[in-house]
């Protein structure tokens, strides 16, 4: 199936200039998101991977596919103040201003595998943040799996930076 | 597998007073969030159902398994201006104030089947601005599913007032 063709362009969203991909056409289509999801569980299906950790809100989506076709758990990564237990925060720098994630502290902990999932890594701003909060509890992070590169805008090449693989599904130049 | 023991209380959350049951301890377990969506799944998996609607942003978590799980799509019902296309709006009361969930147009349309579903339903504010969104659309809304029940604040009453049939795997009394 080509899921990249499931995948619609809304020009100008959320400002002027920006061709923003709407993955809510890839989800609303059955076999789309079923395979979008068993195509990103692919690669991890005997890598040791123990949860699966998806990002607020879209991430939450093929994050909790992700971690059914894996048999694994699934921690939310929330944005500051959603999560009612105690937690442990990353800050992370927007174009203006600093944003906050956070999880659950103790969610995961030393000699687990977390796999980090996200619908798409524009910047890589938010997927380096969790990758830092996931690692400061003594979980080993070694991989993530996105639905959507944008490789002109450069987070996949700062994720692999910090030694963690990449798996994307379809890729969108020039944007 | 007992999935009542796996949801922890956090008293006091949001606010004194408040027991809140809280689901990440149910979906970090590989097996109690697995069984979760099986279960969710199990009365729906001969009804025609032709959509899975998940309310933002718990609601995603278990919609997104539970869509994967019945093999249909998933249409995200979101809080105001988060999702990027053209939108349909529902308000609804707060306890003090008004809020908004959107969900985009022609997600759904006349002659699908549409399950919703979320998290946990108390008051049942959400869920019910959430019935009457999908219903505006022509689509067909009959059933619901949720993983708690708080059957004192009497919002699954509301929602079978509305012919609406609701499924809960465990229920809390006294809240």
């Amino acid at each position: 199936m080509d899921l990249k063709s499931l995948i619609r362009t809304i020009p100008d969203y959320p400002k002027a200039g920006v061709m923003f991909r709407d993955i809510t056409s890839l989800i609303e289509h059955p076999e789309g998101f079923k395979e979008s999801v068993q195509k990103l569980a692919d690669p991890f299906r005997d890598q040791g991977i123990t949860h699966v950790a998806g990002i607020e809100a879209r991430g939450f989506i093929f994050g909790a596919g992700l971690a059914i076709e894996l048999g694994v758990g699934f921690i939310p990564i929330r944005k500051a103040g959603k999560l009612p237990g105690e937690t442990i925060g990353q800050n992370y720098a927007l174009e203006y201003g600093v944003d906050t994630i956070e999880m659950h502290a103790g969610a995961v902990k030393a000699g687990d595998h977390v796999l980090l999932v996200d619908d798409l890594v524009a910047t890589g701003g938010t997927a380096i943040a969790a990758i830092s909060l996931i690692r400061r509890t003594g979980a080993t992070l070694n991989h993530s799996a996105f639905v959507i590169d944008l490789p002109d805008l450069g987070g996949a090449e700062k994720i692999r930076a910090q030694d963690v693989e990449t798996h994307f599904l379809v890729e969108f130049e020039g944007d």
